[in-house]
């Protein structure tokens, strides 16, 4: 039996809140449009945009920006007045200094881990932002390696978990996204644990592996150590 | 005598033009924008409001685009048409998928010094877009590790060459920015290379450390292999 010695921490909506902010964000420029779009439409628009968009923007506030922008000038035909777009750019400001608010359970959670786990935390997103949110949310000194990637698949737990643990094999990845936290860990060789999140982002669903050995799922973080202590 | 095991290279205009494909859009803004600003005045308020937004959209083209946008709105006091926004945008997506064109001499340098030397690319930029350059220059194999960092500070330079190599003592820190790769390098025990390159970004410049033991300057990166051969 090869035994775990390594867990990796999605961060956005698995140790902090975030998609709630999206949300937020969403709601208000559904209103700043809403004599131009139906909010239903609108929404569709915006994450064609960002579809067609992620493969040169990557993830992240700023190209979420840069969509909702190019989405109220599309809806608009153009006639969008700048002033709506410059309180689109304020809102994407507010959204990079919107206080950290950590998920219930996840402080106790990654502190009792820490003891006897190497801590990986492995997100995607603007990295000014995340080193950002890390740092606001107190838990940076309790993680040995920090990894903001433009993409989660089967080589970035490969190469995550060799650097910073002993291989996959002997490793955990814990997250809100079936498509980019658990499917691809357990591709890797790792458990895959599904934590799933009130919100979700329409990019980041899948199906779930079901009958994949290494694939389980916790209702909150606060079980994962339970789950860890059980794992053969 | 501690001798070099280590390299480090910054990317954009060191490996590979980038100031003149900003340069090239900002030409187009100001194009774009003539009848409400004069050129000089519309740079003196983009570089304002890049400064300014730094601390919320760090380094790298989705940032310049949206410091882009907010001064086309400000100069006109909001009368900016959504179709010169519209612009802007494309404008931001075209740099992001403007092909690579390494500097002279460039590949034949990194390849030479890859033989003997751990090779480090040390680079600023949002990550989606650094990974993409690195990939299209080829140069990707020749490198032992990648660090697409938010900053460039001492700890910056003392993490990534323990991490990579056998300390900053035993390292060398080679880029076209005084600010961002020549003084922090040294101030973390490196030496510090600078290689100027033709056109410089205003929030990069800074005084040479004039006296420092291990500050050198070359003309062109093909001058780094004699360089580090004379070392002592």
């Amino acid at each position: 039996m090869t035994s775990l010695t390594t867990i990796g921490f999605d961060a956005d909506d698995t140790l902090w809140h975030n998609e709630t902010v999206f949300r937020l964000t969403q709601d208000r420029f559904a209103d700043l449009l809403r004599d131009h779009a139906d909010p239903d439409h609108l929404m569709e628009r915006l994450l064609a945009a960002e579809r067609r968009n992620l493969g040169h923007y990557g993830f992240g506030v700023k190209g979420f920006v840069l969509s909702m922008i190019e989405t109220a000038i599309e809806v608009t035909e153009a006639r969008v007045p700048a002033s709506t777009i410059a309180t689109l750019l304020e809102a994407g400001r507010e959204m990079l200094r919107h206080p950290v608010d950590l998920l219930p359970g996840v402080e106790q959670t990654v502190r009792a881990l820490a003891a006897d786990y190497t801590l990986v935390m492995i997100t995607k997103g603007d990295l000014l932002d995340q080193e950002r949110k890390l740092a606001e949310s107190g838990l940076g000194e309790l993680f040995d390696g920090i990894e903001i990637v433009s993409e989660k698949t089967r080589e970035t737990y490969l190469r995550a978990f060799s650097q910073h643990g002993e291989g996959p094999e002997r490793a955990l990845m814990v997250g809100n996204s079936m498509r980019s936290d658990v499917l691809p860990a357990i591709e890797a060789g790792a458990w895959g644990v599904y934590c799933p999140s009130e919100l979700e982002w329409a990019l980041e669903a899948a199906e779930p592996p079901e009958g994949a050995a290494r694939y389980r799922r916790i209702e909150t973080l606060a079980d994962l150590p339970a789950l860890v202590a059980g794992l053969r």
